[in-house]
């Protein structure tokens, strides 16, 4: 279906998305284990670095392709959301380890696995849009990752209420665990943008 | 002016604001009696989730469309600032329920009442676009929402100033009552974008 | 190399650069100066005024032009992220005033430093638009307002950590420090974004 010049966008987004889910990967076992190391935030700095290196590869292919998959437009929405997710993993890995955070609290773990699964079903959902023939298990990747994104809001709005009602609170800690909820929640957010454009490229190419 | 074809949008554009209107309305009935019950929450969620299922049929009428009343990226754009407006008025709304907020303050009715008239003028403007003879007056309806904007800028700026500098005030009440004003803030800019979106339509077909 | 016609669009974005230099030199002589004053904060207050009558000049401009020196959506983008430096550098510049603060910490002053120097990187980058025979100087340029996204960041992180594991620390000027310090590394970050599109600029017109 597509001609072999456009096929080197699915491989850079299939590279880009295995770069993805090694952060997301990463994020898990760190809120899981504590590892809030220093040693850890570098990994995480390295693959946000070649996050970078790729989301600039690819628009420069972009810009340098007459023959595109889909609306340029698009992939360069596509490319500039997945860039989102990776800074988004790298600034909550950082402000863990700023904030000498020792242990993650539960809906933290919770939010890191639903990150996870959300970037796993993106990677799945972007390496089956080489085909037509896919539509419909890319759209239940979607819907998959809308699910989730639902479970991350309840999760965080759970949670904050909890730490904010607390009468006990110290607000430092309030600061500093609303922040690393809302900015977890957000990282679900980035993923289910990004299926909506998968959505609407499907209803677009059909 | 505009064939048939075109018109579908307008019907659209109007249906959307109307839900709009009515999230508008509700947010500044809850603030005003204090009503921050799980019911009133949930008809916001139900309002946003319509507002949500119409900016899907909106973006793929688009897609569908060879012929749209203005360019195809002003009308993405204008489906996806209505769509921010309603997510904002849900999200402040479910933050007052979850913060356990028992009467909102002056200056956050003072916003809600500055909001719905927001929605109200981009309600009549956007409805008034649907002939170019109506210029003028989608310009003073932009004007209006720029004064409101600046107004609910002031109100905000002061009830900061005026919590933040209170030396006896309990930290955890300034971090949820200056998120409330910003949140309320942040969708009267949103209503002033998809007005200054309106300005550049009228400028690129005059 | 560009048409007549086309120039317009550089002597408008020199105009607003300069405008953006005279905002990041003001913002800069504040916090040393620790100068929060009112009077301060109106000459901002008219910086950014002006600023958004460019953006709108420059925009009506470009809804006017058949032929423009770069795409169109990149001159609607530089236009617009022009406008979101000189709205960050007056919402700054008002914080420091309704928070009331005397002095501007170290790394406020820093990171007010950094973005002169960025913005006045920007403003040399983009005036040597105007000919093709410049690009190793505007990617210098660009290199350059990058390295000191960087320093930016690494000054926010290490003010933030310090602030927010002191345990004497007041809640209430933690949450003033934070947000200041958050806001004026968000100014280097669009900057940065705005380097980027010249970047991709160069790309696309070699």
């Amino acid at each position: 279906m597509f001609m072999p010049k456009e096929m080197k966008f699915f491989d850079l987004f299939d590279k880009q998305m295995l770069n993805l889910l090694e952060g997301a990967e990463l994020f898990n076992k760190m809120l899981c284990g504590g590892d809030f190391t220093r040693d850890n935030v570098d990994k995480m700095h390295a693959i946000e670095h070649r996050g970078d290196e790729m989301t600039h590869i690819i628009l420069n292919t972009l810009n340098e392709s007459f023959i595109t998959p889909f609306d340029r437009e698009d992939i360069m929405m596509l490319a500039n959301k997945m860039d989102d997710i990776i800074d988004g993993l790298y600034a909550i890995a950082n402000r863990f380890y700023i904030y000498k955070i020792e242990k993650a609290s539960e809906e933290s773990k919770k939010l890191a696995d639903i990150t996870r699964n959300s970037v796993l079903a993106l990677q799945k959902a972007i390496s089956l849009m080489r085909s037509n023939k896919n539509m419909r298990e890319v759209l239940k990747h979607c819907i998959e990752i809308n699910r989730l994104e639902n479970m991350a809001d309840e999760i965080r709005d759970e949670a904050i209420s909890r730490i904010l009602n607390d009468p006990n609170a110290n607000p430092i800690t309030v600061i500093k665990q609303k922040e690393l909820l809302e900015m977890a929640e957000a990282i679900t957010d980035t993923c289910e943008h990004l299926a909506n454009i998968l959505e609407s490229i499907l209803v677009k190419n059909n």
